[in-house]
């Protein structure tokens, strides 16, 4: 499938088969591709927790109103962010760069976002969208079906897989093999609602 | 290209081609692709202002550190979401489906977000990163390329671009025809930084 394809194939299915094991080698892939996702500053601040466990997930699924894509998809990732990643040494993100251009980019990081929560949290939100995104599109291109998903408690889930203090749960994506296929494509709001022209008015 | 390829393939760029003109053609079927990104509840809360306007596309440019991408690409894209949108009439997202899902989930969108201004924030911003991904990707199909963008002034744009006050404005999308490939690809975090398993440790 090519890209337009993958996007109008890609669903959000709910019904996985909960006896199928995704290979490592998808797995990894996977991982890849998602890690492809541009980031602000290449910072890179998501963060990917991959939960196979079987007990685990069923305690998620118990805090997520019992949603069977929780525990049936082949993996469950929970993507997260963390809200430290402009603190920092930039050259973790910038070494593979000419040293002029590190000199530059470097020292704009940290001032740009220190002191400024909202932002900090908005770049770890938009930065796992970007990269669930991917990981959505990745999926369908290797065979999967996707669902993301924030229908669960946010403060008790972080809780149970110990999340860090620095790091934002952003969202979870269960990716699995469907057994049914989606409901039928929601219907999109028409453009006179979504899209603008160079001015709101 | 398959899924893979556009996702190796896109990189971000920031020399385009200044006189080059977006088709209508590939611009509504940008439009089309970007609106079947997925949103919580459906409520494709994600508002796109696509700015072709020169004037204006100067004065965000002044607003943004005069980067050139900002007038050069053939269309500026500016990613913003109705923070709203959880209030609306839920048959405005879900007349499509069957009356008993209609009457499961209409009402439970509003107290869902209603009073949770961090979760609304939350949800503006992330569902721009994944309506704005699934742009990127489309956009490196059609043989565009583009550049995530958030180093603008960001209130004084709002003002520019009168941006209705119960919206959200997340981030910018030059996309254009380039005339120099971006730089090589940003190092990545090693899997070690990214990717934890089952919980946190």
């Amino acid at each position: 499938m090519n890209i337009t394809e993958v996007i109008e194939a890609r669903r959000s299915v709910k019904n996985f088969d909960p006896e199928h094991i995704m290979p490592e080698e998808d797995l990894a892939e996977l991982i890849r591709l998602t890690k492809l996702a541009p980031s602000s500053f290449n910072m890179q601040n998501y963060r990917l927790l991959v939960v196979r466990d079987k007990e685990i997930r069923k305690q998620i699924r118990n805090l997520a109103w019992d949603q069977a894509h929780v525990t049936d998809a082949s993996v469950l990732f929970i993507l997260c962010a963390d809200l430290t990643a402009h603190q920092k040494d930039a050259s973790l993100y910038w070494s593979h760069a000419p040293q002029e251009v590190q000199d530059i980019i470097g020292p704009m990081i940290k001032p740009f976002y220190e002191g400024n929560d909202r932002l900090i949290r908005d770049e770890a939100v938009r930065s796992t969208g970007l990269a669930g995104m991917t990981l959505m599109l990745a999926a369908k291109g290797l065979g999967y079906d996707s669902c993301p998903m924030i229908g669960f408690d946010a403060e008790k889930v972080a809780e149970l897989i110990k999340l860090p203090a620095h790091y934002a749960l952003s969202f979870m994506i269960p990716v699995g093999m469907p057994t049914q296929t989606g409901w039928d494509r929601g219907q999109r709001l028409s453009d006179d609602i979504v899209v603008s022209y160079d001015k709101f008015s």
